[in-house]
């Protein structure tokens, strides 16, 4: 399996991103991993690294996308950029998934031009896999269409349930309507039309379901728009960030405290772990006929190296 | 001072209510309740709980709005149930703030119709304070209006930044508008053209924010309409509890884990007042003729006592 790594996307491109190639080559035996930009500035960083190989090779692109680039401006008139280049080697059939850090708007439209769009689908979509206590929920959209009609929120539900189902391998998985009360009544102009449409669908639809069923509740698959999905998974983001933050700073004050911490790493570091966002880090870019994962622009090693393991499972479920 | 507490509202009353009415006794010395409902279901508790006779007196209203009423059904066919004989109470001056933890849109629907709105204001909206690292944030709209137009937005702006100033003390607050990006062109149609107003309007308007800030960010006054601010709210309080109880599992199994509990006791208490939701207990309804706080139907007696304490700092910051 060959997986495209856009070498030149990210806050702290290309440092980061090679840093999380060889964390990804670690978690993923099986992988081999196409870096793609400019030699000169990714070749030293690997060197540095003592990165093995014959499992990673770099694939060279004369542009890179900036964060702020528009995607039109992308599009146009960056043919040869880093991520523009990952994508027509995903189109060739030289690697079977993509994964960037870089530019999130430029990543999907140009994963959507290029690889085109498969059957049946409108619009596709950006999904986030929630670590929730009744296992991964997979909220969608959470980004990429922030005006949405209920037929597309629809959409969104049977891309999120394959997805559930072919790379989480969760069988026919629930899947609920993002709202503000679980009565089917309730919600803005768009859910309360999208819910008629769900209820008529061929998805094991278990109704609306609120804010706090992200973590603990029974929809395996959430469905909400783009905007309302992007505030959600940067307000958890903040919130998770904001909690360590604070009881660090609470208990490292006494003797107690930090005696009480070292008694408590191992289970503290395990609840970490598992509700750590960078563990789930990258998002599928669903319905595009391809594998895409679009990362944080400010992902660690650990966030790359999981969005490269994640697209990898996702090629074991296509296939 | 005198506050009304609707003793028929919440999913536990009335026995929480009352409950909630001692909590808030002790907690603000100054205040006199108004506890409003059937007097044979609210005065054994009272009895059972030896409450202060001088304090708290039972006002009665024979009916009871259910907690799955429409607001219009409420308003036309139970005019003697608690919530709205609260709102009659506060209109007539016997009091000067209402609390409740009933129906949530009969008692904003009620409050509306029976105090009447500021001048200026089109359409009353709730407002939630978020505990951040950074202090209190207050969000406006967490649920009063679904789907807003760009000038309603603009006028949630400048209720919370009045209650922001007013009740919490914060001199001319910056306000921030709740988007997916900090660019001034990110975030959906409404949002883009309310960023328009706001940046001529005479708010200490610092710009988009996004889901992070609610926790950690710049702005004191975050804007959002009501369907996104609800999730919002939801997701925080889901996810605060998700993760108190994964916590509190994992560290119970080992010896060490319940040792080192012992020695963090006292600031992961500390912790969890700072960032519990209880202690913040109750919304209050911006934009109407008079003071509310609308609690949670699920509120705690803290909660409740909490959201006694708010209506009481709001009547002060009124006056």
């Amino acid at each position: 399996m060959r997986i495209a790594l856009d070498g030149m996307g990210g806050d702290q491109a290309p440092a980061v991103v090679v840093e999380g190639a060889l964390e990804a080559l670690n978690q993923v035996p099986e992988v081999e991993l196409v870096l793609v930009g400019r030699p000169e500035a990714l070749e030293p960083h690997l060197s540095r690294l003592a990165a093995p190989p014959g499992r990673i090779r770099v694939h060279p692109a004369t542009q890179v996308a900036g964060m702020e680039d528009a995607p039109s401006h992308v599009l146009r008139h960056l043919r040869d950029c880093s991520i523009r280049v990952c994508f027509d080697l995903h189109k060739a059939g030289e690697v079977d998934a993509v994964v960037s850090a870089g530019n999130s708007g430029a990543t999907m439209a140009v994963g959507m031009v290029v690889m085109g769009r498969l059957p049946e689908v409108d619009r596709p979509a950006l999904a986030s896999v929630f670590p929730g206590l009744m296992g991964p929920t997979v909220v969608v959209d959470v980004g990429a269409n922030v005006d949405c009609s209920a037929s597309m929120l629809l959409q969104f539900g049977y891309m999120g349930a394959v997805y559930a189902e072919q790379v989480l391998g969760i069988a026919r998985p629930t899947v609920g309507l993002l709202s503000i009360g679980e009565e089917d009544v309730k919600g803005n102009a768009v859910v309360k039309h999208a819910h008629e449409f769900f209820k008529t669908s061929a998805l094991n639809f278990i109704g609306n379901v609120e804010g706090r069923d992200l973590f603990a509740g029974d929809a395996r698959v959430v469905v909400c728009d783009g905007f309302v999905g992007n505030v959600c998974l940067k307000l958890a983001e903040g919130m998770f960030n904001a909690l360590k933050r604070v009881v660090k700073e609470r208990i490292g004050q006494t003797l107690a405290g930090r005696l009480g911490t070292l008694l408590l790493r191992a289970p503290l570091r395990d609840v970490s772990t598992t509700l750590d966002y960078e563990n789930y880090g990258g998002a599928p870019l669903l319905g595009i006929n391809g594998v895409a994962f679009i990362c944080h622009g400010a992902s660690s090693p650990r966030a790359i190296g999981s969005a490269v393991r994640l697209a990898a499972e996702s090629v074991r479920g296509r296939s």
